[in-house]
């Protein structure tokens, strides 16, 4: 079957292990089913791959892609949930310290079939296209447990985003404003800032831009360059909530006195439960929420979509389609 | 000054003690502050004080009213809170059984001025018109702690609202739509079924019918007649909000094994905090949300909207202006 | 192999279908493993079973037991947790609709050995008895989970537990003192008033007797006969947290006015995770608990100690032995 | 009255401001009562406020102490709640930015009287000491916050205590192990080690030592030097409860990585509510907990006792008493 597929590793140029090509259909074992793909989603997580980072060069060749929707064994249309806990695992599967991504240890999304537990798939909603569908399973699950799940922010409450540009940080601003939250966002580039206007932003700050007020909450992604700002734009009792740290992982400040003495919560979060992406997949629809994409290509031209991503300019996701 | 107050109870005929008439301008004490009224909203709990329900003959004469917006004496527009906690409460007011309603205890809103602890007073959003801002205070902030302090439902989530006609009911419909979840309501009646469409239910259900999927939280404030109809609807683990039991306190079923078996929570509700009283406000100016308004008139004619409520017909709010 | 079984169902005559004899030894499915019984515990939950109720008539014989602890392949000393989630559940596995305990889908625990998903097997601490371990997973977690998980209650709080006599009430009452938590029993009985007392009963009330004060949670068990006294007892925003209803589950009186003025919650709580049974285990390790046991007889004589529950008198556990 | 008071303030030398002399009896506005002193405790706050941190020097004369425990005008025995909040403030009053702390803003409890708000007055507990009633405002109400308000763990469940020097350390290992948590603790200090074993930690480990198994909860008063520690420390989904950073603020690394892929949680904590303070009190009666004092002084030689501490080798409480 056509796929898009890791065939080698290379930190500095990704693309030239990335192969389009041929694979064997997988099968899937007792309690998985094959999820006949319709459209998948790029996310930054693939290109690590590329690069040899989060996928061990023994597993190779690997599929790429953690983001899938598409229709089961009986017809169904569905989305497939990436987190795949370990066996025997109980409880909220994102705690589980062996859990992985599709792509990761099982072959992923990028492919006429991808293999998943069945209990992995979600309804889709009732007249979701494929290409919104294919957008839910990382950045946006990541943002919606971020915001509704550890946040503790209600309606009318106010949220920073750091760094408007992002995936992440795009599905936070959409989210967001469909729920009633206001939302504010940091961006150093002008342009971005108009983007997050558009999709919702209620306001747009220059990075460390000193805040009319203070904040509910602050959306993290960007990490060592903005830990200060979020920390002081924060109320007592505030909560950061943070998903990555792409300026790096140590502030040069970490402003812990600050933390204790305003009783703030640090709040770490990684991707979303198999619930949280039925919620939201209810949410998208029934809010009429629009994701933000980049671009539309059949799987056999994925390779520009890797290289757009890699450019740096892409606004909002990038999704292959199969027929 | 103006004020439209009770002046005698009567429980079968509630409007016979009701005078639109002169009462003294009330005195602030220390820490209190002057609003000068410029729109004060209708509840029920005003027809009750007439009945002679909740407020002691001794306290008579009584200006009535809980919601109210105007100006301070520094002309900051802004919205009173009506819930007055006892000296030296600390923590939530609403848990302090010695807590007050204006109209209860202090002369309420109904006037060209009241009076009110300083920090009762919440900014009214810039634009918001001073008709919604009389709106929140009573129902409006009933149904938002309901929903988002006490439902624990995520955006995407499904909630049932049992009654589509009251107050608090049409509060929840348009609140929990404008935030991302999917709200079914029941109604007896045709018409408010088809009010509530129009105002943002996704769904409306004939009384006790039964549901095409459960749900992950009930709104209650009818009570007895829909008591086991809300127990069953619910998902494992799910809530009944209950705010009110207008058909009666004791169900003919209390259906506590299926309370305990399916690990359901009954979460009880009343009025709402300060702070969620200015999160009210934010979501419903940032939201746009219309506050359904049966109808506006001047205080002068304030029999006019008592009679109408009492006729049973209001849909939405009525609101006394001053000018 | 010895074992425990229901070969029969009679509602009136329960321990006619008792047989303690020969049944094949279990083999343990992929994901499962053989578990060498030392040690099982008798619950009313078991002798529902003989009467027909819970257990189908379909899916006899059943070796009974929830309740086990012993050693498995490797040696690892183990308590089984009797929770078994259906395939592909996610999440916190007491909100699995189809979810069985031990000898309801599955073979039970008063055998020589008894199969279980290996991820339902729970370190049993260092020091612990064998008699203690089999103790644990069902009355006990039952009511960890309603304490520790439900209630809210900080050490120093106040804590009712209807009805003192039964299995989880005298659970409650041990690990409630345990933790700090000053606990409250009411008894319609003065032998068992003494009883709990004993056991870490701060105080004990006469059935409907008045508080000196009002308490932060109830535990309820009982239901019907006892809900207006739960209702009353409690301090606003106070708990009821309900497992049974022994009384039965319509109240005279359902109080949903009090639940609501006074902002009070009901939750509905049965049996505990995996995690928290492991929880439990090391609190009652650390903490020096030991759980009452009315009597330990070896499994040969397992038809004494279900007499003894029928009969009534039980203040303990029942724990049958295997060498 | 005999009151120990800052005259004057120096970074080097504190004691040097220190007076044990005459000052004027307190006169109690509206809503404030008047305590007569039984017993004070000194906290590292009295000798921050000698060298000029947290205390303006056009304050002065300030009677200092935070922890006070005595009689009302009517004789009851109560505790002093340390945390005064501003006029109007709604809701915990932790949160409050403009809270002060006895001897910040208000006359301290060193002295025969001191004046509260009304409201911050708690019942002392029928047969608790004046010199344990004394102890308990401040380090201990810190510690009760931070275990029970703020880490999430219960019963069974490991908390790792950094630094058992400490006199929030030390109430947190007692309070922890007579909860049921298992407490376990890091020093530097051999002697230090032997004492929190003595008082109810199950291990304690060198600074830095690694841990046999990862932990529920890290209480964190160290800060800098004890960041990576405690970050790794943790289970996925574990908390960091940070109440200080003796050592600094700012961690070499921050670890952002860790706390984001593991989904930590680090929640700053200060002080406690007066509620809190309520069921600290009947949890250090009910579980027959003696707060670790190092010496009972009457307030004549306050001097001694504020020497001891600057000295550096106090273990426990010191606690000043009036007749």
């Amino acid at each position: 079957m056509l796929a898009a597929y890791a065939a080698a590793q290379s930190e500095n140029d990704p693309l030239s292990g990335l192969v389009v090509g041929d694979r064997p259909a997988p099968e899937p074992p007792a309690g998985w089913s094959v999820l006949n793909v319709r459209a998948a989603g790029l996310n930054h997580h693939d290109v690590w791959s590329l690069r040899g980072v989060g996928l061990a060069a023994d597993r190779l060749p690997m599929i790429l892609g953690c983001d899938a929707a598409g229709t089961d064994a009986d017809g169904n249309e569905v989305i497939a949930h990436s987190v795949i806990p370990s066996a025997g695992w109980r409880g909220d599967e994102t705690f589980d310290p062996r859990r992985t991504l599709l792509s990761e240890l099982h072959q992923g999304a990028m492919a006429e079939q991808v293999v998943v537990p069945t209990a992995n798939l979600v309804p889709k909603p009732a007249g979701m296209s494929w290409e919104t569908a294919a957008c839910l399973s990382t950045a946006w699950l990541t943002a919606y447990r971020m915001l509704f799940t550890n946040s503790g922010v209600q309606p009318g409450g106010t949220v920073l985003v750091q760094g408007a540009g992002g995936g992440v940080a795009t599905a936070l601003v959409q989210l967001g404003h469909a729920a009633g939250l206001r939302m504010w966002a940091t961006s150093r580039d002008p342009s971005r800032a108009d983007r997050a206007l558009r999709i919702g932003a209620d306001r747009v700050l220059a990075s460390g831009e000193r805040l009319p007020e203070r904040v509910d909450a602050v959306m993290e992604t960007v990490g060592a360059a903005t830990w200060s700002h979020s920390v002081n734009a924060l109320k007592p009792g505030g909560s950061i909530v943070i998903a990555g740290a792409t300026s790096g992982y140590d502030p040069r400040k970490g402003e812990l006195n600050k933390i204790f003495f305003k009783q703030l919560r640090v709040i770490g979060s990684t991707m979303g439960t198999r619930d949280e992406l039925a919620r939201l997949a209810g949410f998208v629809q029934a809010a009429g929420i629009e994701p933000v994409i980049d671009s539309v290509l059949p799987l056999e031209q994925a390779r520009v979509g890797f290289a757009r991503m890699l450019d740096g300019d892409v606004f909002g996701k990038v999704v292959f389609t199969l027929s």
